[in-house]
């Protein structure tokens, strides 16, 4: 290593941006760590997905990030999910058989419990859009934003998937390749990232997390009740509006 | 079990299913198993698509299948490859810097060669895509054809990649899924697969496996030179047409 004035940070980072609080935290815990940062946003048929892409966006841009944006109907067509399907409404949090855990309940909850939210393989099929993209950019990592309150529900969020995962993409890019799947938040709780991320500053106005596609945010889906919870916890005010928002908690 | 006079087969499976003969011959060689198939087509932006899609669609309808298709651009929009970009030509086998193997060759060749048609991260995406498809529609495998003559300069065709991705599956799927990868020629030579696609009568006329986008099949790009040396090697001839058929080898 030569000594120079300007020592050379981690390399380039994918983010991918969901548009939500957890992936708005994890890319401004990226660039924390000193990584060059790609926005890598997917619209695959969400039904929130001009609010999500909006946001990611106007992150990307207080970043100074580049913005990938890909869009493709495989998931949708599938038709798994209530995320993205006709047949299923999304439940509210109370309704559903699926409790909104609070922050101490970080383990997992009933493993064969799949909540109507669940797009089958759907972080496989993002990280594996993302990879791609790294490998041919020369990114050294890509960074995703799950944490412990989806480990319960959703399978490929828990560790175990990612360090699978790790294997894949070494054993699936070039052999001069080395891209490191980075999930700083895995362990932790959604009040957790909150903490973090009022410490990074970020922009949590920029974020959208209801399963609805209504403004305001509806304040009652499962993704709503649990932002509400986190920001509860660590005793401030959700910057954005609620069409009804409860009592917390 | 109960004793019934209809057992059930083995269930369903997904087929990968390019329009080329190694996916032709392990659609036929998953039929030979037992499985009820579904093919899952994917049109990524590659050249030869509107081939690929009528061949794959033909081969469906030749064995009564199912039939998925599936648009996207993200592995395009990426442009990592010559298959895909509009930056680089699809080199001629004799020109290129990767020799075509016999079929005694099928050790791995210099691992660090990547060829110009190396699509970043193809099959993990590939598979990411025809898990959820399999997921959603309670398939019990996937199945896809890659093979040992593809190991040296594509990573995500060699066999600790799909054991890779196995584990993928078995982590990153709901619990109750259970969904087998299989890779029933991935240490099989092409003349293994003629072979034994010779044996199962697969349609070879049927389809497409040239990397240029005229018709018919150019016969010199590395992949109708490799398809040829198959047929040579069986001692028959292939039945589609080429412009170029060299005298071989």
């Amino acid at each position: 290593m030569t000594d120079t004035d300007q020592p050379s940070g981690p390399g380039s980072a994918v983010v991918l941006a969901s548009g939500g609080i957890d992936s708005a935290t994890t890319a401004y815990e990226a660039r924390a760590r000193g990584y060059d940062l790609h926005f890598f946003h997917t619209s695959y048929g969400q039904h929130t997905e001009s609010k999500e892409y909006e946001c990611a966006r106007a992150q990307a841009d207080e970043l100074d990030a580049a913005f990938h944006h890909v869009e493709t109907d495989h998931l949708a067509r599938i038709d798994g999910s209530s995320l993205t399907g006709e047949s299923e409404a999304v439940p509210d949090a109370a309704d559903a058989d699926e409790p909104v855990p609070d922050a101490a309940d970080t383990d997992e909850t009933d493993p064969n419990e799949t909540p109507s939210t669940y797009v089958p393989f759907r972080n496989a099929n993002l990280l594996s859009m993302a990879v791609a993209y790294a490998e041919a950019n020369d990114c050294d990592a890509v960074f995703v934003g799950a944490h412990s309150e989806d480990h319960g529900g959703y399978p490929d969020c828990r560790p175990r998937f990612f360090e699978a995962f790790q294997r894949v993409v070494d054993t699936g890019t070039a052999d001069d390749t080395h891209i490191q799947i980075q999930a700083p938040f895995v362990e932790a709780s959604k009040t957790d990232i909150a903490v973090r991320g009022r410490e990074l500053a970020v922009p949590y106005e920029l974020t959208w997390s209801c399963y609805r596609d209504d403004e305001p945010a509806c304040g009652t889906c499962d993704s709503c009740a649990r932002r509400l919870n986190a920001f509860q916890n660590i005793g401030e005010r959700d910057p954005i509006e609620y069409t009804d928002r409860p009592s917390h908690p």
